[in-house]
């Protein structure tokens, strides 16, 4: 690349973001409503004085929230990172908080350079006649069923290694084929590789955490909404490898909730 | 008290209420504003049919959140208190919950029967560069200060005992003589006794902990804002007992941040 080139594009920068997806209308900037890539714009144009699109690992939908998301995007003028660090932070609403912010090769793009991602899902079990407090319940599925944990991790283990995730994917065929939901990687088709994939407690808590090279829209939310099925005794366990061989979103579970679900962290 | 007289007033009914306050102007209820006070009264009015203005042990400001407040009113209408729980936690927004519901002497009333009520304000150390997480935002005061924790913890041990605090009431005028601010009983001024008073570190945070038979407006938030002058070196731990024979708020330090304060229980 030449100087000149160099200067025409700027600096590539990658931002590491958290977020409370409750008040969002989901990653994608939309017209007239609050998402976290029109937020970040924003923010990024009132710190810098440039527009831009920042791009993210994958769309996260409507009230998922976020402990490592990456965003990526360029820019011409130059700012030292720990200035621009602090300064987005100070624009940003206290919902949406840049973790890291650091100049990368020009080659990277929060999506496409994308190895693996890592999500989480936060169950809450309530007791009977029990209550969720209002501080948590943003953040979990408040369950009243008795669960098997156990039938859960079994059946949680069975999705792990290399499969076409068909039946776990979006039933709407919009979503589920738009080309960069969630990773943009089409070659590959329905199929993706999880490399870890259980449930642990954590506190009052159940948390499912899940590893793998990509996730189809919805899945993490549909894998969990079926793990439930079994926790509940509606599932055998072993039914996880009838229903990924089914490749049909109707074998599987419902959709579980988005305000369960957080993006931990993202690897390239 | 007659057949009749039981029969014309009903039954007094005490709840126990949790609630996250970020969203609501504060307890009492105002028009076409949404509150704890007026949001629960909607709820018992779809539950029973009867429209009632439920009684607070005090009014949380805007912003302020409760683990334990409680509430009474009277209703005409019978109703097994595990329903009513059970119906009043269906009707209410998440964002406020029911923990205990039942039916009381005629005579309790939850502000003028309360003997103590406890407080506890949430501080969030920030670490250089650091940043508050979304999910703790709206529950703490995040602090970039070097805090001396010894410090606030001698300041915080000197307010125990019976005391005017004139010193730390909201200098509001209206506000700090409004009868039923916080505890509605005149006879003791601004004079109040304090039974706990001490920080403790708790994970991340650092927590203040606060008992007494009463609380003036914005009393603990105020407590707050001077101890932390001290802990940040501006203020001796002394100076606690100087501030207070003032009895004039401009000596005491800033109003700390509603979102940090939970009411955290009411002794009858």
């Amino acid at each position: 690349m030449t100087a000149d080139e160099e200067h025409k594009i700027g600096s590539n920068w990658k931002l590491m973001l958290m977020y409370d997806g409750t008040d969002f209308l989901g990653w994608q900037v939309q017209p007239d409503r609050a998402t976290i890539q029109g937020t970040l714009a924003d923010a990024i144009q009132r710190v810098t004085g440039e527009r831009v699109l920042p791009q993210g690992s994958g769309r996260t939908d409507a009230g998922v929230h976020a402990r490592g998301q990456v965003a990526s995007f360029f820019l011409e003028a130059p700012i030292p990172a720990e200035n621009f660090l602090r300064a987005l932070n100070r624009k940003l609403p206290e919902s949406v908080r840049v973790l890291q912010a650091e100049i990368v090769g020009n080659d990277f793009h929060a999506r496409h350079s994308s190895k693996a991602k890592t999500y989480e899902y936060r169950i809450y079990p309530l007791r009977a006649g029990g209550v969720c407090a209002p501080w948590k319940a943003r953040y979990v599925w408040a369950l009243g069923w008795p669960l098997d944990v156990e039938r859960m991790q079994e059946a949680a283990g069975l999705v792990m290694g290399t499969h076409d995730f068909t039946s776990f994917a979006a039933s709407d065929p919009d979503l589920a084929t738009r080309r960069d939901n969630e990773e943009g990687d089409d070659s590959a088709g329905n199929v993706r590789t999880i490399f870890e994939s259980g449930w642990r407690a954590d506190g009052e808590l159940l948390i499912y955490r899940v590893r793998g090279d990509g996730f189809l829209h919805h899945m993490v939310r549909n894998l969990v909404g079926t793990f439930v099925d079994a926790g509940r005794g509606q599932l055998a366990a072993s039914d996880l490898a009838r229903i990924l061989d089914a490749k049909s979103r109707s074998e599987a579970g419902a959709t579980a909730p988005a305000r369960g679900l957080f993006l931990d962290s993202v690897e390239y």
